[in-house]
């Protein structure tokens, strides 16, 4: 399957006059060679890099990955090499190791244009490939990249669907679980049981678990709050699953809702509703951030993030439904649309669905209903 | 309390004869300005870096930090400045933000030398201060740095201690909540929840929860297998506390041990216990390391990892406890033994203390004690 997206790289690359890719993010190699790294411990103590793939002209592209990593769910068509990265016998040189693995395709090039990563790309890696290769130039091709993962193929598709569905697991356990008297933190473990049980593994997992006065601040993580009677809980879920990542978010309230508690929640709902009903191919992402943001401030109150954001091999990238963002959906995109109402130090509220465009227009792709 | 980290720095730049320092690592941040960053979720989709400290000659170090992230818990002595990361009204732009704001202050600087982290620092960001400041040199000082956190100070060991009381807090959770049926994530989650519960949020952590015949792996995230009556139970958890690691392994079996089961684990507690008495100033790494592999020859096996390594603001530094190693050990280092056995396809055991280097011998910080 990523013989597809390697393909959209080549063209993309030509239509640029740029021959090579290296690429290192951890999203470009789960995006091209099906490579998930563990994220949850921060970065390696034995390796600033897990791999590198070197895409060489019409080559075989060439996966080196650090040989304490695990070759599972990687793409058969690559070739790989490893480079040592946890060693004992001798000093950790992963980086060392790597580039001269590195120079030993990159020297023999004829003059050309390797794309990269520069954001990420440590410098350690990058000085000593220009200082060996002067017939090379390396342009940035981020924005490329971007590009070319906004819009989701049908294996893409099934791992976010899966990983919404753990979402809507989540938001379900979240809904059940919450008593007056419970902390953050121990709400949010049980739903995470859950959610990994479900997986049968860890999963990565960014959330916003947030009670009562702490809604006001939009989100954060879980604390040792204990939920009172009444009170508003934000619970936003964003696992990773087979790479990919979810999105969702709900809010409800601890006992009966209140008239206001009510009157805001159907408003933000509705609004989300409309937002929902108006994706569709060749819409701005601007023209529904603003409808979004429109329909909250007739509720005389408004949100200072974004309206919604792409889902993929990472957590927030394009479509950004953002203010400044002229870009037009496009069918394929997945977006997760999530506008939400504040009311400083005293309570907010955000509903969350995900969403796929497609040429007739939007196929929600979040199962679980909102409920207050 | 960093106050006097930042002078061990600057006294040994100058040795060096490097004027100035630009440290980006997690490591560096936690460890000279008090910042913890997030890490459960990878690499950041608005900034590759969260914050950069610029130590300039004798001046007031200033700590550049990504405008989403707390301040809470930054040292009070330092200069505080900004750069944009999360952005709506204009496209994210946090790497050409920061270069700006570094490049006010370093196109300033007459020839000198600036030390910095070339594994973490992105080329991104190198590169355009490397054209800008044709009068500055960019030595790498990371292992000046490594030397630097080798030995911890009072607030560290503070933070390691309450790390290590979780990791005995998760052991005793492990030990007693185990029961055969049960799967590997379903006790980890329940081992995590008890931790959170007691820290009162989130806890990064790094854990090897591994049963019956997975155990020979040496380690592995906890999967769906089901534990059986009998098995072996592998349990290492490391979490993040303060921004400091604790770590820990234990080894025990569901139900009756066995004859062998007994044999083996006395034996390994046995070149633990012996380990951590000969844990002295001036024994050499290399040498400790030998003499917990040469005890656990004696038992007809081995292990193909360290004998242990220092914790602090990473989960592996220096002293690595390894062959190669002549590092003599110094009064106040921190480090974690962890000798094993593993018999290929059939099972394997692994026991961990944390100790601190003293004057007078060896404190265990480990209160947990090993029970099979």
């Amino acid at each position: 399957m990523t013989r597809s997206r390697l393909e959209k790289l080549s063209q993309k690359l030509r239509e640029h006059h740029i021959e090579h890719a290296l690429l290192c993010s951890l999203g470009s190699l789960r995006y091209f060679t099906g490579y998930s790294a563990v994220i949850e411990t921060g970065p390696s103590p034995f390796s600033p890099l897990m791999g590198v793939l070197f895409c060489e002209g019409n080559e075989k592209p060439a996966l080196f990955l650090a040989d304490m990593e695990s070759s599972e769910g990687l793409e058969a068509e690559l070739d790989l090499e490893t480079f040592a990265s946890y060693t004992i016998e001798k000093p950790l040189a992963a980086v060392q190791d790597l580039t001269a693995k590195l120079l030993a395709r990159l020297k023999k090039l004829p003059r050309s244009r390797v794309g990269m990563e520069s954001e990420e790309l440590p410098a350690a890696l990058l000085e000593p490939l220009r200082a060996s290769c002067p017939q090379l130039e390396f342009p940035d091709i981020a924005s490329l990249l971007s590009e070319i993962r906004m819009v989701k193929d049908e294996e893409e598709v099934q791992a976010i669907r899966e990983a919404v569905a753990l979402c809507d697991l989540g938001q379900e356990l979240a809904k059940k679980l919450a008593r007056a008297g419970m902390s953050e933190v121990e709400l949010f473990a049980e739903v995470r049981k859950g959610m990994e049980m479900q997986e049968g593994g860890r999963l990565p997992i960014l959330v916003d678990m947030v009670s009562g006065p702490r809604t006001a601040q939009i989100g954060g993580p879980p604390s040792a709050r204990r939920m009172e009677p009444g009170d508003l809980v934000i619970s936003d879920l964003v696992p990773r699953h087979k790479g990919y990542w979810g999105d969702s978010c709900n809010t409800f309230v601890l006992g009966e809702p209140t008239a206001e508690n009510r009157l805001f929640f159907s408003g933000i709902a509705a609004a989300l509703q409309e937002g929902i009903e108006q994706v569709r191919p060749g819409l701005r992402a601007c023209d529904l951030d603003a409808l979004l943001r429109k329909r909250v401030l007739q509720l005389q109150g408004g949100y200072a993030h974004h309206s919604g954001h792409g889902l993929g091999v990472t957590w927030h990238e394009e479509p950004r439904i953002v203010p400044y963002n002229t870009l037009p959906l496009q069918a394929g995109m997945i977006i997760a649309l999530e506008p939400g109402i504040y009311f400083k130090e005293r309570w907010g509220m955000r509903l969350e669905h995900v969403v796929r465009v497609t040429e007739k227009g939007t196929e929600v792709l979040t199962k679980f209903k909102h409920t207050l």
